[in-house]
C-alpha cells in the first residue's frame, strides 16, 4: 500500500480491442497518476466465443482534478459502452470488518496484531462468537464483543442475528477466523464475496469436519488451509489463496493441528489483504487475484 | 550416501521396551560401526493394543568381521523373537530398475542424467514403452529398449510381457516414469512396494486422468505431484513424496502442465531415491520415510 | 509433544562402537519405554580424528520406577564412562521464558496466543522492554512488564538490570523477539546457548541493521528470518531456524517488512519450539536440530 | 506462451502521465488485440526525481494490418516522444541459444530435454565446453560440439573463441550452465544483459568458489541457487532469478552438492525462460521480472 491517498478501480467486461486504452485514456485525460495497473485477459470459456477482461488500477488521488463521486459520473457512460462490472474505492475509507470466532485464539490474535500495527488498516467494530471466551481479548483492543450462541435449535435465529450486527456496523466483509460454525444459505446469499472463510486443509482434498485426521489417515506428506470466499456449498467457494507446509510420519493428527494453525493464520491474513486491496476480482466459481 | 560400504538394516515389529537396545547390542557386540540410525515408534491404530516400531541403522561393512550372509543367520533368532519383519542391504550391490515410459521425456532425461552421474547408483538394464519415441535416447545410453505396445484389446498380454522383460533382467523395482497406462491388477499384485509411479496432482486431489484441467477447473492456487507405491486402487497406493509449485490466474492448462514437469521429475526423483536407499517403510496403506 | 509426562534425555559425546546400545541397555533394563529416538554422527572436524555423536530420547516418565534424581545419579557412571555431555528434563517442569521486546508487536502477539493456547507450555514471568507502548497488552495477559530504557550511556547498567531480572525470575531462556538493541557482551557470555534471537535477513546475508534495505538495494528475490543463539559476535551465534518468502519488483522496502514480519515470527516460533523441547544441541559454530 | 504468433514489446521509460494511454492507444488504433500486458512503475532513486516506467505487451501478430518493420517505424515517433527504450520480438523467429558447459551434466540435460520437448522454443546452434565429457550427448542431439579448453595462459584467446563461435552462429543469448569458469571482463562487456548464469548459492551469500563448502561451514538451513545475468563483477550481476532448498544436519556436503543440482537446474530454466520471453528487463543492478 502505498502512504499516498489514492483510488482503486478494479472492473471486468467482455474482452474486445482497446479497453486498456480507453480506460488509460480516461485517466490520463484527467491527469490520473497511475501508481499500479494489473491486467488480465481470461480465454473464453467452454461453449462461449467472448472471454472476460480483467482490471485493476491505482490512481493518486490529488492527482485527479474531482473528487471520487465526479468521477463515478464521468467514467460511467464509458463503464457502460465497455459493458464493464466496475467499482472504484478510496483508501482513505477505511473498510469495516467484521469477525467471527469461536474458541480457538490464533487466527484472532494474528488479526488484531495486524489491526494494532496498523499493518490491516481497517475498522473492526465488533466481534462475534459462539462462545464467550475471547470476550476479554477482543475488549482489551477496545472493539465490541457480541456472544451469539448457536444451538442445533436456534440456527436460524442465530444467523439472522448475525446479520442484524453486521448491518447495524455497515460492515463490509465478514471473515470467518476459524468459527467452526457452518452459516446458513440465507447468510451465504446475502453477501456474495463478502465473506471469507480459512479453511484448515488444501481444498480440494478433505473438506468439511476434522481434516487434520483425514490428511493423517490419507498418509499425505503436506497438509495445508484455504482461503475462499463463502458461499452456500460448503467449502466449495472461490479460492482465494492456499499453502501447504512439509509433515511427515512422526507428525501426529495434534503436530498437524498445530503446524496447521500457522499455515491457517499466514493464509488467511494474505487472502484477506487482497480481498481489501481489492485485488480478488470473482469470475465464476474461481477467481482472478492480482498480487 | 556414505563413500564407504555399508549395510541397511530395515524393520518394523510389534513396539515393546528395549527393541532398540536388543539391536544396537547385537550390532555392538561385533564391533559395527553404525553410521546412520533412524528409529520411530508409530502409535497403535485405532482397534489395536500395541503400536509398531520401525528402524533402519546403516553399519559399515568393514567394521564387521563377517558378511552379509552370515549378519543374516546370527540376526535371524533376535529377529525372531522380537517378531521383526526386516531385511538388510548391501550398497556395493546395486539396485536393478526397470523404466517404464511412453512418451514424454521429462522424467527420463532427469532419471538417466542422475543415473550417468552416479547421483542414481544403480543398474537399468532395461526401458519398457508403449512407444517408441524414446529408443534412440535410451540406446544412445547403452540400455535396452522394449517396445511393448499396449492397446485395449492386448492388456494381459503387454503386460504379462512386461512382467517377463521385468523378471528376465532380475529387476527389483520398477519405476513408471509418467507411463500414462493403467497396469493390470495381476502385475501391480505381483510386486507390492516394488512398482513406483509419479502421479501429476498432490494426491488425493485429482486422482485419475487430466489432472491439470481439473486443477484448472477448481482454480486451486498450487498444483502439485505424488510419487507413491502402485496398488490395484488407482492412485490411491502408500504415498511416498509430495510437493506442490504455486500457480496463479495467468496460468493455462499448458502452463500447468509445464510446472508441473519440473515438480514430477523432482518428486520422483527424491521418491525414487528414498526406496533405493530402504528409507521406505511401508505401514498399512502409509509410508514412514526415514529421510 | 505427547500428552504422558516424560524425560527428554539429550547429550553428545565422541563417536565410538557402542554408545546406542550402552545407552539404550540403560534405560530398557530399567523398563523405560522410549517414545522418541533422535541420533545423529557427526564426521570429525578438520584436524580431528574423532567424530562426535549426538542423541535425544524420549522416556515415558511412568514406565521407569525412579524420579528423575535418580535416573541422574545412576546414569552418572555411564555418561562419565562415555564422556557424555548431557542432561535429562521433565516434560512436568514448565520452562520459564523472559522476553525481551522493542515497540514491535507482532512477534509478542504470536508468542502470546502460542502461550494462551497452551501451544507453548512454558512459565512467561516478565517481559522487559525499553520502551513502555506494550505494557498494556502484557498485563493484559497477566504477565509482569518491566521497562528497562537503553540509552547511549546507560548501556552497562541496562543490561545489569535486565541480568539481574531474569535472575529474579529464574529464568532458562532469554527472547529477544524483536528486540533491536545489542547485548552486552557480558550479558551474551553469560548465558551461553539460552539466549534466542530472531534476525530480520537470511543470515549471513545482511548482517546488521536494515537488513530489508540492503536486500531491496541488492534485487534479491527471495527475503528470509533466521533464529539463532546470541553470541558477542552479532548475528554470527548458531543458526537454529531459517525461513524464506518470495517477492519481485513490485515490493517496496515496507511491503519487504510486512512480509518479513510473517516470516520472523513463524521462525522464532519453531526455533524456540526446537530449544524448548532440547531438541537443539549446539556443535561449535552449527547446530544439531532433531526435529 | 501463446499458440498464436504474437510480437512482444518490452521497453521502460520516464514516469509521466499518459505512458499506458499513449502506447495502448497506438494498438488499438491498428487494432491490436492484446494478449498479455504487465506494467511496472519504479519509484524514483536516491538522488533523483522521476521514476522509470516497465511494459511488457503481447499482441497477436494476426490482429494487426501490418507486419513488425513497419509496426517499428511507425511506433518509432511515439517512442521517441516517450524516450522509450524499447525492442519488440516476434514468436514466430526462434532465439539462438549457445551453451556454456563443462563437465557436469544436470544443467545441460535438463535444458535439452525442455528442448526437445518444444517446452524451451529455440536454436541451440551449437554447446562450447572446455572438455570433452559431454560431446557425444549433444551431437546425439544433432547439435554441434566445440571444445575449447581453458587454462591460465590461454584466456584472452580461448574466450575470443568463444565469441568468434557465438557470433558466428548468431547466437542471442549465452548460457552457462554450470561452466565453471570465469568469463573475461571482455566478453562479460560484449554482451549485457545477453549472459546468463547460474550461481550454485542463494547470493549475495557465499560468493565465488565452492559456496556448498561456505554453507556447511556456516550451518545454514537452507541452500540455494541464483540465475543472474553476467556482469565483469564476479557473481554480481543483477539477478534474475532464485530459490532455495531446505537441508539440516545430517546432510554432508555431498548432499547439498546432490540437493543443489535440484535447485540449479530449476532456478535456470525459470530465469532462462523469463529472459527467453523478454520478461526481464535490466534497471541498474536489478531487474523486474514480469512472470
Amino acid at each position: 500500500m502505498h502512504r499516498q491517498r489514492f483510488y482503486t478501480l478494479s472492473a471486468s467486461c467482455p474482452d474486445r480491442v482497446g479497453i486498456v486504452a480507453r480506460v488509460s485514456s480516461f485517466i490520463a485525460e484527467h491527469q490520473g497518476w497511475i501508481l499500479e495497473t494489473a491486467l488480465h485477459a481470461e480465454p473464453p470459456r467452454a461453449g462461449e466465443s467472448v472471454g472476460r477482461y480483467f482490471m485493476r488500477i491505482e490512481i493518486r488521488a490529488d492527482s485527479l482534478p474531482f473528487m471520487l463521486s465526479e468521477f463515478r459520473e464521468r467514467f460511467a457512460p464509458l463503464a457502460s459502452e465497455l459493458e464493464l462490472s466496475w467499482k472504484i474505492t478510496d483508501s482513505a475509507v477505511k473498510k469495516r470488518l467484521v469477525l467471527l470466532v469461536s474458541k480457538q485464539e490464533h487466527c484472532l490474535y494474528d488479526l488484531l496484531a495486524r489491526w494494532k500495527s496498523k499493518e490491516l488498516d481497517v475498522e473492526i467494530p465488533c466481534v462475534i462468537s459462539n462462545h464467550n471466551d475471547l470476550r476479554g481479548f477482543v475488549e482489551w483492543h477496545g472493539i465490541s464483543f457480541h456472544h451469539v450462541p448457536v444451538t442445533a435449535d436456534n440456527k436460524a435465529a442465530a444467523y439472522a442475528e448475525v446479520q442484524r450486527l453486521f448491518e447495524e456496523v455497515h460492515g463490509d466483509t465478514m471473515v470467518l477466523a476459524r468459527y467452526m460454525q457452518i452459516l446458513s444459505p440465507e447468510l451465504c446469499a446475502a453477501y456474495p464475496g463478502r465473506i471469507i472463510n480459512i479453511h484448515h486443509s488444501f481444498l480440494p482434498s478433505f473438506v468439511g469436519a476434522k481434516p487434520y485426521h483425514q490428511a493423517y489417515e490419507k498418509g499425505v506428506k503436506l497438509i495445508g488451509a484455504t482461503c475462499h470466499y463463502v458461499t452456500a456449498d460448503l467449502d466449495q467457494g472461490p479460492i482465494i489463496e492456499q499453502d501447504v507446509i512439509r509433515i511427515d510420519h512422526t507428525d501426529a493428527v495434534e503436530d498437524m493441528v498445530r503446524y496447521g494453525r500457522d499455515i491457517e493464520k499466514t493464509v488467511l491474513a494474505r487472502g484477506l489483504r487482497y480481498h481489501l486491496e481489492d485485488r480478488v476480482l470473482v469470475h465464476g466459481t474461481k477467481t482472478v487475484v492480482f498480487r
